[in-house]
């Protein structure tokens, strides 16, 4: 890969011509993108299952003149949420290792996944924080010709993971950035940090990486994701109405008895489960907006003439606030807890993700209009973008801002084949280098 | 009234002359009883209500040389149930004293009803207590021309309160045992007592009785009603399968709030009374019986746009054994504390009238039925009665049964105009003499 | 009362000297204003039962010359929501009549209330309709000292009936309107209608005058009310975000059995509804907006031991959007049919009340606050005021828009002593000259 | 095998003697017993699958020369309850033939089981029919040497099928009776039908058999059960209390839609089914006698932001007698129906079991008695025995009654090593050899 101008962007904003070297100077990082988004596509992996991701990730941050953080080393236990079995974690361990992954960096995550680079210019300057989520859908990929992935060969060669939603490209342009903002470290100052994020889906490993403290002396944090229903061409750093949103899991056990000869000796799991169900519909209203409540999957029982022992829900809570949203979480465990004390059965709700609500920085999303449109004319820049989503990078947004610093959340508008989460999911790469660029030119105007 | 011949009972087996005075010697109750019947008729009280009544029983008492106690004296307040609010209690003492009854009897009272006459031979001797009801139904009697009460003007003139179950002729019949034992006190030992007992309707009165002590020391106990489904010419001392029952009144509190405007802000009482109350009706399939539960009214909410702040449930449970009716007790009150704090409601659960199982027992029913049989040839002997309905007589009948005694539940049959709690309810006043005879016939034997 | 100025609008407009004429001109009004909203206060009429507020307006408007239109003259019968039954219609029209109210006024009624004033200037212009509502609240009047209408002697004599919304000074403004219209009738063009509505409370009213065409040919439509949360000395005719609504009654008929001895026999309401209300309770969210439903009485059973074959409920559906409150409606009677269905209950829907979502016409809005500003200059104009309440005043509203009209609400700010609907409610007499002013110029201006 | 000596049981009842000889000339069987039932219990097949066993059961009857009929022949196709899918079907037709199964065997059956075997004396008399059924229970056998079938190496090759509750064994002894029958067929008149019955388990497949009219002519018509709560060396011919029940499989299909988003797009079975859920548990309360109902299995929903589009219920009702159950399975399906119209999603109701309640002919278990204790001297019999449990051989027994027949349900005394049902269950084969004898001597008795 050529060696682009150092500091090309000082000059951008003046000169024309130098642009289209800038430009240029992006477009040779194409293959690497598309190569390297592939690669992960293939290896897609889950939730706190991104072993061979984040060793990827790391390998080549440490290349490139990273100080680099590991696995547990940027995850406060305390908080993960929605990790799968010991069973699963230590299947994804041993697929990665026979993939060919070091043990060492494998004994260095120390069974938790994601990475973080430090670049410290050694200079006076603000801290920036970028976040790239890493992981996969739980979902089978689209075996057939008409999807592009499976048609040129990199499909997901794993089972109940596809990269789905895009985190593939989101890598594959944190890895770039990574490059091109070594390359010009000596025209930046401050602290730049790459966050490589694990288990975004489910809104789950945010909080954990958040509470290591990676971002407590942030002054700007930047997140971003491709498509999300915003056209090929088109860019906003103004993302707002993020929804807040708790996922939880519920188990009730109760005592299975045979259910003609002896109803008074069970205690009722699946009745319970039905009836909290019911009643855990009723309590979306609030006045301070929108409430959401969702019993998505109940599965109870193993037989037609025994009184069900054992229950499953798993349920999503939103709110148009964190208010909302939390009143509504609060509600819901007061009618599971009651109701599974109504029937004498055992219950444990797990929280197994959660974000809150949050908004791009105003005045941030300005200045990032500004630079978007310099390097990229044509571009169609959104003042505001709705989101009426949930994304755990609001995790780390809120936590920026209440400590003083500034976030935004970025789209990059891209083409895509099918829905987000759809097995038919792919998107242009083309955007790749949009993002690098984006992101890039940022944090040089920034740390510049 | 003319004097009876002492200890004819004694004559009667071997003399068939001698059993038609003694028949006689019963008829010439027959004035009193029926006068006696039609005066509490139309003065009927509901139950804890009964000053009249009461004075009435406990002034015969006196005249006739019984040692009587009244109201507070045989009630253990501990044990009190389902009486009305002391408002509804002062206007009837009002009433009673309207009605001529004395200050000083109402004032030995304190406030509670039913009447204790006692018997003491002053000889050794069985202890045998029998008990006669008082109550009247809280519905008001029908005023047409085709009910009898009201053609031959002695319904009731009291509002919602009608003797509907004839509790009327049970007190007449009492109070006309209690002369002709008193007649033959000489050919008696041991002890009579004559309870009349407050509030049997809703299964309210018993219990406070019982726990007064007045049964504790008792070798027999005798209860009986009129009609109960046994036609006229029917008897049967041999009464079973008493449902056991406890009644509820459950009242739930919340928080009231614009249903609008302030959605979060209230605790909603009615849909907790409305969650609970399904989920009340799944809890009655036990292996030991029969079970019932009922939630038969429901009264929630003082606006179409006020979240509720106040809800009452009347809940009635039955099993066909105490413990089928126990557990579903248990899971009633499991189930509506569990929903309350699905809620955040505050509850409370009112035990407003309890029954047990219970059935005659055999033996001593067997001995009453030969001397039924004796006495009045014609009658027809039912060997076993399965009633499948609840009396709080059954409250006596197990305190006796566990200290070491025999109880009976007699049921004289009669022709009656319409079904127990009907407001055209009237029973043939033939059954009253019936009654006098059984019942003074079987102390004569038992005391004898 | 002394004439005053004919015309005066249109040189207020230049001259600061008139404008105080002006000013002057309305305060004459003042006595007149307050007798007669006390008047009406006393004599409080619940909705449809405003029989003798009906007869006061409406000679009211004959003497000062309108064409007058009453009862069923103004009320399509097949829309009528929410009028109590035959009975008590018949006793609030022997009340008026006691009160003298002539029976010629009232059989031109024809058991139906609300009166129709037409100003028809005999010149081409627009046509204007202002609508004044009239009924009082279901409640009873504080009656203590320190409730001014009670210390003054203005209290309700009527139990269960009081102006605590401030119906009673919107007809003492539209009263005053009209004389001062009349007066003006020379300078003014096109055709001017003051619509005198009933039952507003619980949006009952408003449909039934809709439909029988009075705002058919409408330009522009004003309706206001004093207080609703702007404060003394704030006013805006751009008021916004008003909810859409439909009240619901719903009544359940099962079948009475024993609950112990024939359960089967039974068809139950009670459980019905109880099942009906937990599931009504789930089906507000709603992609278009803020939902709502409150289930907020229910009264169902008649005793303990009963299956009960009767259940009530009060329903209210509220919606962000007219979208939504119908989308929630349409639910709501899917729930309770289908409810009503699984228990074999018979159910009848009857819908009481319904609003729809509407808003104010900025332009109009606009032009509103212009000639606020220069007839009251200390008036704090509030550019837009967003209700989040519900009113029927927008069934007029959206009528009259979707025919090409104008339609607007003002809120004329003032002190009020407790909450609307509260029983100790009281508004600081001084907005009735406000209201007579504001309600005069803009009419002087649209039809001037 | 040696020859028995005919009509051995003629002479059996004077002589001592020949007793013995009667019991050695059944004990000759034990081997076969054996044999047989380890044969079946290896390869056992779940009801309506049962190809393997059948073609067993057909060659057998028919080498000993019994008219046979097979699968399609004896079964009604309108009266099919609870057979497994299509493509599960085939794959047990494609087992039994790679077990060696003829082809014109399995074609005869035509996709269904079950067998009946004739033995037409040609002389006048009695039908009489005998019935056993031949299926496994849906579990998995236990692989551990504390399990004798496992063990001693016959426990079942068949995952998901296993021999649980003796129905191998009942197999066995049918065998086993229609040689002693044939032997004798010279001492017996009138004809005997012996029927292998499919599908007991979850009483599905009684129903199509009886509907083909196999019982419509029989005299008399005796089924039996090993064990089934009876200890070793009891027996009785008078099983009474047989519990009706009915057993459905319930599916609800809503359309799905993303639950934050779009939750008015969807039509949600999982809360359809939760609701319908608790309703169902409310409707047991019959004053005919007890009931049941369970919904033993809830399975509903993909995904926790999903809504659930699809819901799945196994329900079973039992009651004391038909009626109970047939009011509790239509209350079932009124809640069900009425439920799913709330909620707008469609139901399909599959009975998939059903049995009705019996008793055994009390006359006729007499006469049974008496041959038991004649042809076994020390076993315990007992006058009557309680099942309160369901069995399917009801349909036949109800049939055979209405017609003017004469049923017996016999339970064999034995020790299990588990419950009914158990993985580990087992029974002691002592029982085969005393089943035998006992079919053979009624049979002897009736058709002698």
């Amino acid at each position: 890969m050529e060696t682009i101008k150092p500091c090309l962007n000082k000059v951008v904003k003046s000169e024309d011509e130098t642009l289209s070297d800038s430009k240029r100077s992006y477009e040779v990082f194409n293959t690497f993108l598309i190569e390297t988004r592939r690669k992960i596509h293939q290896n897609a992996e889950s939730g706190w299952l991104e072993f061979q991701t984040t060793a990827l990730v790391a390998e080549r941050l440490k290349e490139l003149g990273y100080e680099v953080k590991l696995g547990s080393e940027i995850v406060n236990l305390d908080f993960v949420m929605g990790r799968p079995s010991d069973k699963i974690v230590s299947e994804a361990i041993e697929r990665a290792e026979a993939n060919g992954v070091a043990k060492s960096i494998l004994g260095k995550m120390d069974g938790y996944t994601g990475a973080l680079g430090i670049l410290d210019t050694g200079r006076e300057g603000p801290t920036t924080v970028l976040r790239f989520d890493i992981d996969a859908n739980d979902i089978s990929e689209r075996q057939l010709g008409s999807h592009k992935p499976y048609r040129e060969g990199f499909a997901s060669k794993n089972p109940l993971a596809m990269h789905a939603c895009g985190h593939d490209g989101h890598t594959a342009i944190g890895l770039a950035v990574a490059e091109t903002l070594m390359q010009r470290k000596s025209c930046l100052k401050g602290i730049v940090k790459l966050v490589f994020q694990p288990a975004e889906e489910g809104v789950r490993g945010a909080k954990a990486i958040v509470e290591s403290g990676v971002v407590d002396e942030a002054d700007y944090f930047i997140a971003g994701h491709i498509g999300f229903g915003v056209p090929k061409g088109g860019f906003t750093a103004n993302t707002t109405q993020f929804l807040a949103t708790t996922k939880m899991d519920v188990v009730m056990r109760g005592k299975a008895s045979h259910a003609g000869a002896k109803p008074e000796e069970g205690t009722n799991a699946l009745l319970a489960a039905a009836a909290a169900t019911v009643q855990l519909h009723t309590i979306t209203q609030h006045s301070a907006g929108l409430g959401r409540l969702n019993v998505g999957t109940l599965r109870a029982g193993t037989g037609r003439n025994i009184i069900a022992d054992y229950a499953k829900m798993q349920i999503e809570a939103r709110g148009e606030t964190t208010e909302v949203n939390g009143y509504i979480v609060k509600r819901a465990e007061e009618i599971i807890r009651g109701t599974a004390s109504a029937y004498g059965v055992e219950v444990s709700i797990e929280k197994v993700g959660e974000a809150v609500t949050s908004y791009s920085d105003g005045e941030l999303a300005d200045r990032i209009h500004q630079i978007a449109s310099k390097c990229e004319a044509d571009l169609i820049i959104y003042p505001e973008f709705k989101l009426g989503g949930s994304e755990d990078a609001t995790v780390f947004m809120e936590r920026v801002r209440e400590r003083g610093g500034k976030a935004v959340y970025m789209i990059m508008g891209s083409e895509i084949a099918a829905g987000h989460h759809n097995e038919a999911f792919d998107f242009d790469e083309g955007v790749l280098v949009l993002g690098l660029k984006l992101f890039t030119e940022v944090v040089m105007d920034l740390n510049g």
